[in-house]
């Protein structure tokens, strides 16, 4: 098998799992458990969870990638005529080629700021809503889906998310928030939102495993454990439901001995500020600067023809006729080589 | 983490992968990839089931599990007002909480014999379809789909598989096999079904991964490269596109390396038969006798409950008030030691 | 515009509207009111409905057609993840083009006695399921449907349904009736449920107009008005809200006004009488024999060909090879001269 | 049954239908026909339309109302992955409670120019999804939506369409165009686009009959004929075939005989024009001024609350916190003496 010769910064879901996580697969490997995460590692990973977020009745469920886990969720919050309010940038409204829409919910799109949403955004789309004599004509608002980090690398203060939490209440829609990258706002000396907090200010958000360290696997938290019932069901309706689910639950097991999942994202931070100063110093055009793992650069295509001959980075938009954005990602395991290497390059 | 004191025949998806293919992850566990399935190993693991099966040009998907990759399937390849003729004891029929619903299709569901859908049935069911002369008032069928071995653990013949080829070229329709324990039908004496006659005879079928040594993983077969252009957006929009994809791949690439898949059945087929002998020689009820690695067995309940404080079995049904039926299912890794205890307690 | 030469008695729905609802649609016509039912002449039905059904807070909707009627009560009253049992010679079962399906719904199809499902039958689907371990994996039951009459033009008796109701009160699932044709059984001496009665004993029903004498249309009757609170915006998701949704509450409003509907099925029942009478004596096969307005005959191929060339009936099922089942049906409006021509035929 | 008594602009669809449209229903009402549409009078109005648009073997259907036409035809034209451009503005984007997405296709918004989509906002969205590398992660793009006349009341020029029809072309994607009040832009000076000219530029149309003459109705025009094999089936699916097929056609028979349909809109046209007229001259603040049979009017919110008292309008949107904009709309059967009263309110 040939290894990938060029530098990889395309995302932070290139490499398989962290050493301990791939080290506890093997060592249970040869072990017969229940099927569909009923085994007593979920469940022990389910506790350390529960633990972790300070809610020792919450449901935690172990699902495969973002993606599904947000079309589960969605589709078991909302009722069948309404929708979810998300940012245009968001992950739901933009790449799951239209999975939430599969189910039958509208993706209600609203302008960010850096990929966040503002409290005062969504509360006038919800007042709006109610202000308009004719909205029983139009999709219904459900829920507030959010991320942390956001798609542009962004973080929420914990202020910000509290103001949010409080126009969920005053107009009753759910609130929550895809961690795909949680890792990386967790380890991250701006963040100021624990897992506790999350748990306290969300009804719903995810804690990501693909990108952050396991070999793939989100971990679902609803704090509240009688708000969906049948969780189990809609899982398996969504073709989401692992038949060997300790295999997830032995990854977050790991993930959450020794708040590994705490630290795992401090490599890809440091490095990423690394890059980032690189960059600065050298007068790269920055369409943003973030604090997490992620980088944007606008290059000249004629610059990036050459840049993409030695590195694999992520395509993010076309910026003009002549500029192309793109994305690096460091990740849990970037290596200092690695870092030498790109920094020779800009 | 405590072992599972019990015996364990519950299902063939209780313990991890095969050791070759946790092996194979491990040494390229650090290597960085392409995600989404675009990378070299994921595309070797392709190249191989390709050849196995003797059409070069199949598409051929990697996927999670089994409800997801029939729903995928199926969804991918009926017209929108379209449903599936199935046995009654489908997969799809029964055990999948509706996934094929929660894309609009119904299950058309028709009469089997021991778990096998008769082209006969299939043939009937179509003229009367045809017949009805208000059958644009009801679901137009336009796909069979088959398991092989059934659900019940019985083979289709290659001639029978002709006849319902057949049945589906005279109506049109397309037929889809799964082939979740495909391994053990593979491994079996009776079996006269090679994977290049699947690849011959059906539209789509499955290679079962996670019963038959994968951790996890089905590889979804599509021998017509045309048939679904845009396959890949339809799995994304499914929740079901791994981003880490080369996990896939990898696990693959070391089924159908060395032939492994055509082997990795052999053990449990040999350890049912044992279990099989034993039964038949203390003369248990049992309600269908079949040659692959599922035996089913009719308990009275209150014999079943000293049973089960011993061994971890499959509920199947209720067979009366007094009654049920129960399976027991050897897999690539049952071993002598499982084996010889089981006999003792029968 | 060349009227229908032929005898018609192929279904209930062959003409227009009774002639004091065509006379109320003429009346108003030139009145300007709110559109989507909001006026005050379909909410003068709706209370002149609730009255007649003894529950005056019962919500009520007029929509367009019975399949219409069904996939969105069904719809909203499900969750995601529930299906609705059903007779298998159930409307929603065979003859709605997978509309319920559409929503993401499973048809659970159980036994039926000509047409109606017994209150045991459905005790033991339900009873099964929960006793089946797995059951999580499985559709889950949320609600029953029945037909009033059946579809086979048999009636309920008041006990009956009561049995049927005390089974959906023990396993907490909704009961539901479809009354495309309720003004044919409320006209039937055999038949002892009154409207106050269905008000008592289901969640939800539907008073049939488009078969009992209305241009078209049903009207929906959700007793608790609390059950579904939005059911105005998932009408309008399923593209079911008339803009003017007046004409509909017109209708209704003429239906409700001195007891017509009533009084409408009557004629219907007294002409499948005298049809049945004749059939009888001249030794027809009649497959079934039911008090409502719908007549089923078995006929020899051929000389249901030479009836063909004379009288418009319905199709129902090819008996075998060499026979066929038909259906004739009389309405409201049904002349003495049709049936003096039908009989004249026989 | 009180009539309405303050002055009634709220909108085209008020009143029943126009008075050729009534006696036609009732000169055909005790007529017995076949149900579903197949009914000769019926067929006899396809052939009218299919006449006018000079399109001898389109596909012509009718549907009940505008919503249901759209989610039909969006639904049936679409491959399940691909979703439809429209505008922010458009009636299946914000007005019709997630119809599309209920059959999940995602609308995928573009800006607007009053209410219009320009061919250049097409080219760019389809060339950006082209463009973007991971454009298979994305709802694909399979249709293009547009309403004549617009949400807005403006017109498409007929070279304007055109362009549209040669991006259409150039990126594979179908033309969709919504004519709810095609008859008022029929009857509009300012018109260059014929029934003919959609017939020539439009995959699929529909003639808009609910706010245009008929008591409700709308006629789906697809002009080639195997552009959808299987419509009748997805109608039924979706609950939106009538059963008394026939009322429809009836109307589309009377809209279609003699140029009815072509001249119906005239009046509205007038009446408007009036309205608009003594608007500009008493210095209104008209946010957009249109051709057809909308006015638009942004009101200071005391002003509107006098106004209200004898006037119902339709809500359009807050302006601000102390404007609101109102709709005031015509019809076919508005009269001089409501226009006059309405003047003297102005």
């Amino acid at each position: 098998m040939k290894t990938n010769e060029k530098l990889c910064f395309a995302s932070d879901y290139m490499k398989g799992a962290h050493p301990a996580v791939l080290k506890a697969l093997t060592e249970t490997n040869l072990i017969k458990t229940k099927g569909y995460g009923l085994d007593s590692i979920s469940e022990q990973a389910r506790e350390k969870i529960r633990k972790a977020c300070g809610k020792h009745e919450a449901q935690v469920f172990f699902l495969v990638g973002g993606t599904q886990t947000n079309a589960v969720l969605i589709d078991a919050f909302l009722e069948s005529y309404q929708g979810v309010i998300a940012s245009e940038s968001g992950h739901i409204s933009s790449h799951e080629a239209g999975a939430i829409e599969a189910s039958g919910h509208k993706v209600l799109c609203v302008p960010h700021e850096s990929g966040k949403l503002q409290a005062e955004t969504i509360r006038r789309y919800l007042k709006d809503f109610y202000d308009d004599e004719n909205h029983e004509h139009i999709v219904a608002p459900g829920m507030v889906y959010i991320s942390h980090p956001s798609e542009y690398g962004t973080l929420y203060k914990k202020e910000e998310l509290k103001e949010i939490r409080a126009v969920c209440d005053e107009y009753k829609v759910d609130l929550y928030l895809d961690g795909a990258r949680l890792a990386y706002a967790l380890a991250c000396p701006e963040n100021d939102l624990t897992l506790r907090d999350l748990a306290e200010l969300c009804d719903a958000f995810y804690i990501g495993g693909t990108k952050c360290g396991a070999l793939f696997g989100e971990a679902l938290v609803i704090p509240d454990p009688k708000r969906v019932p049948h969780l189990f069901s809609i899982i398996k309706q969504h073709g989401a439901l692992v038949a060997k689910g300790r295999v997830l639950g032995v990854q977050f097991d790991t993930l959450f001995s020794d708040d590994l999942y705490l630290r795992i994202g401090e490599n890809a931070i440091k490095k990423a500020a690394q890059i980032r100063d690189v960059l600065i110093k050298k007068d790269y055009r920055l369409p943003i600067v973030t604090p997490t793992n992620q980088i944007f650069i606008t290059f000249a295509n004629d610059q990036l023809k050459s840049f993409a001959e030695k590195v694999d980075y992520g395509f993010w938009e076309k910026y003009d006729e002549d500029h192309t954005v793109i994305r690096l990602a460091t990740d849990w395991g970037t290596t200092d080589e690695e870092i030498r290497k790109l920094i020779d390059l800009l």
